[in-house]
């Protein structure tokens, strides 16, 4: 079989399989949105038809074969070219699929359902003991699954390859490990400082449908295009891809809490712009796909920290955002407000933290679930572990188990590997934003004006519209000139935070 | 092989499709409600795929396989059972599918697609010229079908067939016939009455969040299922039934117009309790399902006639309306509200008609689309023959093809044999309405203190929960003693309408 043959069917056959996919996605979108209560049942069955129909699409010996004849092949000769790309990637996917036998899918798919459900009522009732046989068989189902992939790696990194593709645990801990020796120290100064904003005014009333009003504004002025997507209202922010020209992002509003919605909003619409902005000659293919969870939340930060917690862009935004709150904001100066949009708090909670002590949190996770798939931390011990990491990074102890290692319902899902990315997307974040600026000259101007084309347009240069085409730290030093490195991040935080704090 | 174990294969498939095609319809629901307009051409790409997983499943030469087995075998030999009915429409399904060639379904797609653009143009200049040549390919192309299909049968009927199963063009005439020599003079006597209801209440201002809300509570007061159901708008309202628990209807608003979302509110409701009444032991199987388009639209007349424009009906609902809309109603008095929701009107127009005139409209494209069918009527003379039917059941003449023979666009998208079913709809309700009364006895003492539970259990028992298990006109009989009959309409108008016009 000739290798243009082959390229042409894997492509036709992974199109599909896309456009299958974004029907799945649709009704995921759905079920979160507008489904009603008794439609449940129902769409479980809609979604399990459609995961065995890409289950038995994605694991076809056919793609095996033709993958057989495009790998060394005249066509896969450039590594950079979007063949090449699709081959590779395609090839991680098929072997990660073929490789895990039915019976461990399937028997993974049943612990973690009844495992997340445990984890809500043991996170209720604040029981650890409840989740920890359910949490002691996934990570024995984990630690399975990442022999059969990882073939000699470290058990771990097989795992972190799902979420971050090329990405190894000792290149994640060294950067981790050198961002936390600058952290620990600043957040220490910064909370023990007695200068503290006033967070109160954002615990005001802010009416329902002004907030809407607002985010679906601000949305709309930094780019999101809402003639290809939509915003709406969910229990969980989140931000769903149904196809090119329809991407949905969700929020949720709480009267007082402003906080929450506005920068869940930014947060989204980070994710919004991303999806928009890629390159639909690909779609369908993962050249065309963001290849990585880490750089995807990049986008989601940038715009939530590095754009909407600046001074520029409150400078922009917070007449418009007084006007419409006018009670809940009549006596509020602008330095206040963006004083109390950036406090800083060594708390307990990794999904309210500020941007200066949120990869703290991430580095107690990482650490952890490393530990614990190396089988070194018995399950037993990890509320022990945990509050014990939290006492050293952030100097705070969880009240109980709710607060401290039930908060997050990762592990119960089985999503061992995805938590450092969340801390990537943060340091990729930092280090696209500092270069945009440097290319841009005069990138805080433009925010303040409320110009934000000359980002989105260097964001669309330089990472949107490559999509898939590298791994992600081969995009950011291709973007940047730089490895991901620390600095950026630490930088922009010592320089904002000391402004604000006057430290 | 065995029966059962053919059986039982066979409904394994038929509900898979079942599940299959539920998810086409979110995809459907979806692009008419929240999809942004970017959307639009991925969401065609989507359609087609499951379009063609369906097809292919649809025509499996295994289903003929199944379907031979079981044919004559003793798991089918009571006609009422639930596996003689799958078996038998099954049939019905499948013949339809295998017999039509590939090339004459997807040149049908492809003629209709193009044909409904046209139209909408073609309405738009009330340019009949521009649509002519596409009429012609359509019904060139569903007569093709016919023949294919009808196997020596009247090729109008085998159209028909696929709407309204069992149904013939000759009993339907002889039905239509009979009505049509009760409503002419009927007709003419009420619109050459002086007396005349003020239709100008009804188009006052109505704000339409105050719409949405009385259209919500009557619909959950007559016992539309919220938890298992949702109203949305949409430009043109229609019931979408995504599965057992998951039934939602769509309406619009239109600031000086009452009647048409309250009517549609009550029209889609209608169709929304008929889906939600069905035996959900039956779902994704002929058996579970609604056997024909006019037993369908008996249920969205009943309740937006026969109950929603009936005196007790407003006895209880309109002291809720008043108060809704203080300012339009203030100077309303019960009376005239009723009457004005019930002028009669010899109109060019079909869907804003009356229920008195409402089905001569139909007739008129009843014996005209047989006449095209047959080639007896050539496309160049639709607009004549259209205008004439008018003047002589109607005694008007349309100003314009726009609203003449262009107002609906059935024929362009190729539904041929549709129109009929919205009279039988007509012709259904009444009859069961008038049984349901009879056998309750007190119908309007409950339905004036707004208690649908009568009527509604009444429904569920000789209409809902047998779902498919009887052709239409043998659920007709089997409800109301009688087969298909025009006189409980005749009656029924004949009553209401004289009273109202003091005739």
């Amino acid at each position: 079989m000739r290798a243009q043959a082959a390229y042409d069917e894997l492509i036709r056959r992974t199109r599909e399989e896309s456009l299958l996919a974004s029907c799945a996605e649709l009704l995921g979108w759905d079920e979160l949105t507008y489904m009603p209560r008794g439609g449940v049942g129902h769409r479980a069955e809609q979604m399990a038809l459609l995961a065995g129909m890409l289950h038995e699409r994605g694991t076809d010996p056919r793609l095996g074969e033709l993958l057989g004849v495009l790998e060394g092949s005249e066509l896969v000769a450039d590594p950079d070219s979007p063949a090449a790309v699709n081959v590779r990637e395609l090839r991680r996917v098929y072997d990660r699929q073929t490789r895990l036998p039915r019976t461990l899918v399937e028997e993974t798919a049943r612990v973690t359902s009844v495992a997340q459900r445990e984890w809500e009522a043991a996170r209720a009732d604040a029981d650890f003991a409840r989740l920890r046989p359910w949490l002691e068989k996934v990570f024995t189902l984990k630690r399975r699954e990442a022999e059969l992939l990882g073939r000699g790696a470290a058990p771990y990194d097989a795992l972190l390859n799902d979420y971050e593709p090329g990405a190894t645990s000792a290149e994640l801990m060294r950067l981790f490990e050198a961002l936390r020796a600058e952290l620990v120290p600043l957040v220490h100064a910064l909370t023990a400082n007695p200068r503290r904003p006033n967070r109160d005014v954002l615990q005001r009333a802010f009416p329902l449908d002004r907030q809407r009003l607002l985010g679906a504004e601000v949305a709309a002025a930094v780019g999101f295009d809402f003639q290809r997507g939509r915003l709406d209202t969910a229990i969980h922010p989140f931000c769903s891809s149904i196809g090119p020209g329809d991407c949905r992002i969700t929020t949720r509003f709480s009267l007082h809490n402003f906080r929450d919605a506005f920068f869940a909003v930014l947060h989204e619409v980070g994710h919004g712009l991303y999806e928009q902005g890629l390159d639909p000659v690909h779609y369908g293919t993962p050249a065309g796909e963001v290849s990585s969870l880490g750089l995807h939340e990049s986008q989601s930060r940038l715009w939530e920290n590095q754009v909407g917690r600046s001074r520029p862009f409150w400078d922009h935004f917070f007449p418009r955002t007084h006007q419409m709150f006018p009670e809940a904001l009549a006596d509020v100066e602008p330095d206040e407000f963006y004083f109390a949009v950036n406090r800083v708090e060594q708390s307990t909670n990794r999904v309210r933290a500020d941007e200066v002590t949120y990869n703290l949190h991430i580095l107690v996770r990482f650490e952890l679930e490393q530990a614990l798939v190396r089988g070194e931390l018995p399950i037993a011990e990890l509320p022990a572990a945990w509050n014990e990491a939290y006492r050293r990074y952030l100097g705070v102890t969880p009240a109980d188990d709710a607060e401290g290692c039930l908060q997050d319902g990762h592990w119960a899902s089985g999503q061992i590997g995805y938590f450092p990315t969340y801390t990537l997307g943060n340091l990729f974040a930092a280090q696209l934003f500092a270069r945009a600026a440097a290319d841009l000259g005069d990138l805080d101007v433009r925010l303040r004006r409320g110009d934000f084309t000359g980002l989105l347009g260097w964001l669309g240069e330089h990472v949107y519209r490559p999509g898939g085409l590298y791994p992600a730290a081969r995009l950011i030093e291709r973007a940047t000139g730089s490895p991901p490195d620390h600095r950026p991040l630490v930088a922009a935080l010592r320089k904002k935070y000391g402004e604000l704090y006057e430290l």
